[in-house]
C-alpha cells in the first residue's frame, strides 16, 4: 500500500561515502570557479614476495555520479536543494531573467493550493527563462565557439586525470566503428561536438543543482535510471531517495516517469535534490490531467505541461513526436502492437481524432519553448518493438525517419535533441539499429532502452537488456537507459534500481573499453592487480559495488593463481 | 563450517515440476528404443478483446535438461542412481566388457577402505571398457557411418518438435557466421558432424544414466555449471542437490571440480545421479594425491587418476596439455600471470623440473585410455587471461596453437575433443578468438569461460561475462561455461548456481536466436504473445525461470501497451 505523500524525511537519504574513498574537486582553468567533483580511491602497498618489500600502488580516480551525498565534508539539507553550481554560470551570460511567477497555469494551481503544503518543497526560487529573442542552449553557445563552463566541466570530467597517471596504462587499442574519439578530451572538443550536434549536455537553467554531463558517441557511454512513483506504490520520500541511491551507483542521468497524484510536487523534490540531469515523458503527466482519457488530450494542455516542468527544470522532455497516423496501421500484424506507453498515447488520440499527432504538427512551437529554457529533446520511439519478433520492423524504421526530419528542425532553432532507441533485438540486428540511427539522424546521440537479446528470461530482463546495451554501447550508442529485474514485472524497489544500475554501468564501461575510450581500462587493470596480489579490501574498493563484493567475499577460496614465471 | 561427509538425504533433492508443464517422450524411429525427454508447456486461451471468443494457444516444448527428477511419474532413488537408458544400446554394440574389478589402484584403495562405508554410493556397478583393440567413441562410429542411439537422440532432442508448430514461427533470418546449420537437424547430421570433429557427445560408456547432448557450433549453444565442494565447505549432500538443482534451471552439463577430502565418492554420488554429462579437471584429483605439491605430481599418479575417473563415468576430462615449459615465460609481464588453476600446477611442474609437461608427452598415452571408455578431451587453456589486460595475447595464442596440433593427434586416435578459451576478453577482442580457434583448431566445438568483458564489477561477474558468453555463442562458441555472481569471491551456494545458470541459459539463448537456429525464436514469440495479451500466468510459464517471475510480479504495473491498429 502507498503511504501519504508528505514530505521526504532527511534521514532516510543515503549519506556514507565509499570507502576508502575521497572526493576531490579538479579546477578549471579556462572557468577557474568551476569545480570538478571525482572520486579517488586510495590503494594499499604490494608486497613484493621475494624482497618483502613494500610498493606503494597509486591512487585510482573513478568518474563519479553520486554528488555531494557521498563528500562527508559537504552539508546537505533535502528541504533546501543541492547548491545551485551553475547558478552564477547562467547569469554571468546574462541572457536570462527571473520571472516575477510561474507561467504554466497549472503549476500556479498547485502552489495555491493549500492542502498541498504538507507536501511541498517550500523553498522555491524564482524560475529563469531566457530574455525575449535569446536562446539559451548549449547548442545555440557552441555554434558561437563559445566554451561554456559547463563544457570545461565536462571536458575534465570525461579525462578522470589520466594525463596524472603513470602506473599500469595499458590499454587495448578499441574498435569504434568510425567515432572520432580523440586522445584527451579538450574543452574545444565537447563544444565542437555540441556544436555539430553530435553531442548533447542536457542542462536546463533551472536545474543549476546537475553537475554538466554530455551525452555523445565520442564520449563515455552513459546509463539512465528510470524512477518514479505510481497511483499505487511509493511515496515522495521513496522516490528523493531512490534518486539519490540510483546516482549513488552511477546513474548519468535519472528519468522521472511517476504517475498518479502528486506528480508536480514529486519532481520538485526530485530536481531539487537531483546532481544529475533528470528527464520526464510530459505526455504521462498531460494524460493524467485528462483523467486517464488520451482522447480528451489537447495541444493547449500538453504546452502547459512543457513550460510547467521546463520551469521546474526538467533536463529533457521525452516527446513521442514521431508517432504518424499513418504509422500505426504498420503495428498491426505486429506480435506486440505498441508496447511505449508514450507512443501508444498518442496513437490512440490521432485514431480517435483521425489526425496527426499534435506533437509532430506542433514541433515548432515546441522548439520555441524548449530553446528559452535549454530543455533538450529526447525524440521518443513510440513505435519501438516490444519482442523480438517486432524488431527492426517497418513501422520502427519509418518512425526513425520521421525522428531523423524532427532532428534537422531542431538543430534549426539550435534546440539541443538526442534520439530514443529500442527495445527488443536480437544480437545480430542490433548494429543495423545504430547504423540506420546514424545516417538517419545525422549522427545525433542514440539513446537506447536495452536493447533486450532474447524474451524468454523474465525477473532476468536487467541481463537480456544489458548483453544488448553493452553491444550497442560499442557500436556508438550515447545512453543506455536501465531496466531492472523487475522489467514486465513490477516496479522497481531500491535493490532492482541498484542491481540495474551497477548493471547497466558495467555494461556502459564494457563498451567503453572495447570502443578504446582514453584510460578506460585503467580501473580494470588496477583491480585486476590487486585480485591477483590478493589485495582483497582494494579488490573491493575498485569495484562498482564494494559493499556486494564484501559481502560475497569467503575465505574458503583457494589462493593459487600466481605469478610463476 | 563444513558438515562430515556422509551419504545424502533424499528428501534434500529438489524434485518439484515446472508449472503447467507436462514431461513428455518422443520416440526413435531408426531406434525405436529411445524416449527423448521434453518439456511441453500448455498455455491458457487467447480472449479476444471485441467477440469475447476463446481461441487456444498451442502448447510449447522446450528443451529439457532437467531429467527425471521433474516428471512426477518417475521413481527416483538417489541411493540406486538413474536408470541407465543408454546401457542397453552401450552392450548391444559388442564391444565392450565388464570388468571383474576396477584398474585403479586408488579406486581399489578406497573401495577397501572401511572406514569410508558410511558416505559411499554403495550400489557399484562393474566398470564397462572397450574389448581390446577396440573403440568406443562416438567418432569412431560416426566415422564408420554408424548412426549411433544417441545421434538419434540427439536429433530428434534439438528439433524440439518444430515440425508440429502451427502457429507464432515467425523467425527472423540469423547471422552465422559461416556456420552450417540445417533446416532442420537430422541424425545422419548429427553423424556427419561427429565424424568431422565438428561435434562431441559426450558419453563415457560408465555413466549410462545421462541423456545424450551435443556440443557443436551448428547445434544449440550449450551450458555447463561447475560444482564440486571445497576442503572447507559443502558436503555430498549438497553437491549431489548442487548438480539436481543446476540441471533443473537448464545446464547441458556439470562439472565436479571438488577439492579436498573424498573428491572420489563425492563425484560417484554425482554421476549416478546426473542426467547430464559430467566433466572434471583429473589433475586437482592428482594433485589432492600428492598431497597439493605440484612438483610431486607424475605421469603414473596422472594416469591412475585418469582411469579411476573413467570408470566411475567422467564423460570428459579438462587436460592442460598445451602448457608448454617454453609458453611458462611468456606469462611474465602479464598483469595477471597465469589464473588457471590446472595451467598454474603444471607451470609449476614445468619449472620444477625444467621438463616438458607430462601431460603433454604422454598426450597419445592419454588416447589410448580415452577411447576405450569414450571419455572426451576438454583440452584447457591453462593460460587463459585472467584480466582484460591479458586479453589475447601471446601466451593465449601459443598455447592455443598447441591446442590445435594435439586437436589432431586426438583426432587420429578417434577421440572426441573440444577446445577451451577464455576468460577475460574485452567485447571488440572475443570474435578474434572464436576465428582464430575455428581456424587453428580446424573446427573442434570451442567451450568458453564467459568470456568477462570488463574486470571492473566483482559480485556482478555472472553478468559481465554473461555479455561475453553470449556474443562468442553467437559467433560459434559450442559451450558456455558459466560464471556465477560469487566468482572471484567465494564458493557458489544453491542460489549463485540458479543466477548462473539461468544467466548462461538466455545467454545461450540469446545466440540461438542471433545464428538463428530453427524454431529458436518460438518460445520468444509465445512468452510475447502471452505477455501482450496480460495471460501473466503463461508469461511466467513460458520464461527460464518461472518461480521468479511470477515472485517480481505485482498488480501495480499499468496496463496499457495495446494493439490499437
Amino acid at each position: 500500500m502507498k503511504a501519504k505523500d508528505t514530505a521526504p524525511n532527511a534521514e532516510k537519504i543515503s549519506r556514507n561515502p565509499f570507502p576508502n574513498s575521497t572526493k576531490i574537486y579538479v579546477k578549471g582553468i579556462m572557468h577557474p570557479q568551476i569545480r570538478v567533483a571525482m572520486r579517488e580511491i586510495a590503494l594499499s602497498d604490494t608486497k613484493e614476495v621475494i624482497t618483502g618489500k613494500s610498493i606503494p600502488n597509486e591512487p585510482v580516480t573513478v568518474y563519479d555520479t553520486s554528488g555531494p551525498y557521498t563528500d562527508p565534508n559537504k552539508e546537505i539539507d533535502i528541504y533546501k536543494g543541492l547548491e545551485r553550481i551553475r547558478e552564477p554560470w547562467i547569469l554571468e551570460r546574462g541572457d536570462v531573467d527571473y520571472l516575477d511567477e510561474f507561467t504554466s497555469e497549472y503549476c500556479n494551481q498547485r502552489l495555491n493550493d493549500t492542502s498541498l503544503d504538507h507536501m511541498r518543497f517550500s523553498l522555491l526560487k524564482k524560475p529563469l527563462r531566457a530574455k525575449k529573442g535569446r536562446n539559451v542552449t548549449q547548442l545555440h553557445y557552441a555554434k558561437r565557439g563559445i566554451i561554456t563552463p559547463e563544457m570545461e566541466y565536462i571536458a575534465i570530467r570525461e579525462n578522470q586525470r589520466i594525463d596524472e597517471m603513470t602506473e599500469i596504462i595499458k590499454q587495448h587499442k578499441g574498435e569504434h566503428f568510425g567515432a572520432a574519439i580523440p586522445e584527451k578530451i579538450t574543452p574545444e572538443f565537447v563544444r565542437d561536438e555540441v556544436a555539430r550536434g553530435r553531442a548533447v549536455i542536457p542542462s536546463n537553467i533551472n536545474h543549476p543543482e546537475a553537475e554538466p554531463m554530455i551525452l555523445g558517441r565520442n564520449f563515455l557511454v552513459k546509463i539512465n535510471a528510470n524512477i518514479g512513483n505510481s497511483a499505487v506504490t511509493s511515496s515522495i520520500e521513496e522516490e528523493v531517495e531512490k534518486a539519490v541511491w540510483a546516482c549513488r551507483w552511477g546513474a548519468d542521468n535519472i528519468m522521472d516517469l511517476s504517475t498518479g497524484e502528486n506528480i508536480h510536487e514529486t519532481r520538485e523534490w526530485i530536481i531539487r535534490n537531483s546532481p544529475v540531469p533528470v528527464g520526464t515523458v510530459p505526455i504521462y503527466q498531460a494524460l493524467e490531467k485528462v483523467n486517464g482519457v488520451a482522447e480528451d488530450l489537447t495541444w493547449e494542455i500538453f504546452r502547459d505541461t512543457l513550460i510547467e516542468q521546463a520551469e521546474q527544470g526538467v533536463d529533457y522532455f521525452t516527446i513521442h513526436a514521431g508517432v504518424l497516423l499513418r504509422y500505426v496501421p504498420m503495428t498491426a500484424k505486429r506480435v506486440t502492437g505498441i508496447v511505449s506507453r508514450g507512443g501508444s498515447i498518442m496513437a490512440k488520440w490521432c485514431l480517435a481524432h483521425h489526425k496527426e499527432n499534435f506533437i509532430y504538427t506542433h514541433f515548432e512551437d515546441i522548439c520555441e519553448i524548449l530553446k528559452t529554457y535549454d530543455v533538450a529533446f529526447s525524440l521518443g520511439d513510440g513505435l519501438r518493438p516490444g519482442s523480438v519478433a517486432d524488431g527492426n520492423d517497418a513501422a520502427q524504421f519509418a518512425e526513425l525517419e520521421t525522428l531523423g526530419e524532427l532532428t534537422q528542425i531542431a538543430r534549426k532553432h539550435e534546440v539541443q535533441c538526442f534520439i530514443e532507441g529500442p527495445g527488443h533485438i536480437p544480437m545480430h540486428m542490433i548494429k543495423e539499429n545504430m547504423e540506420k540511427q546514424i545516417a538517419v539522424c545525422d549522427e545525433a546521440p542514440f539513446y537506447t532502452l536495452g536493447p533486450l537479446t532474447t524474451d524468454i528470461a523474465p525477473g532476468y530482463d536487467h541481463i537480456t537488456s544489458g548483453i544488448g546495451a553493452a553491444m550497442i554501447g560499442w557500436y556508438g550508442c550515447a545512453m543506455l537507459c536501465y531496466v531492472t529485474p523487475k522489467e514486465h514485472l513490477g516496479l522497481p524497489n531500491k535493490e532492482d534500481v541498484r542491481t540495474g544500475v551497477v548493471t547497466y554501468k558495467l555494461a556502459a564501461h564494457a563498451a567503453d573499453l572495447a570502443k578504446g575510450h582514453p584510460g578506460a581500462q585503467h580501473r580494470d587493470n588496477a583491480l585486476s592487480k590487486a585480485r591477483f596480489e590478493f589485495r582483497w579490501e582494494d579488490q573491493f574498493n575498485l569495484g562498482l559495488d564494494p559493499e556486494l563484493a564484501r559481502a560475497y567475499h569467503d575465505e574458503t577460496l583457494p589462493a593459487e593463481g600466481a605469478k610463476i614465471a
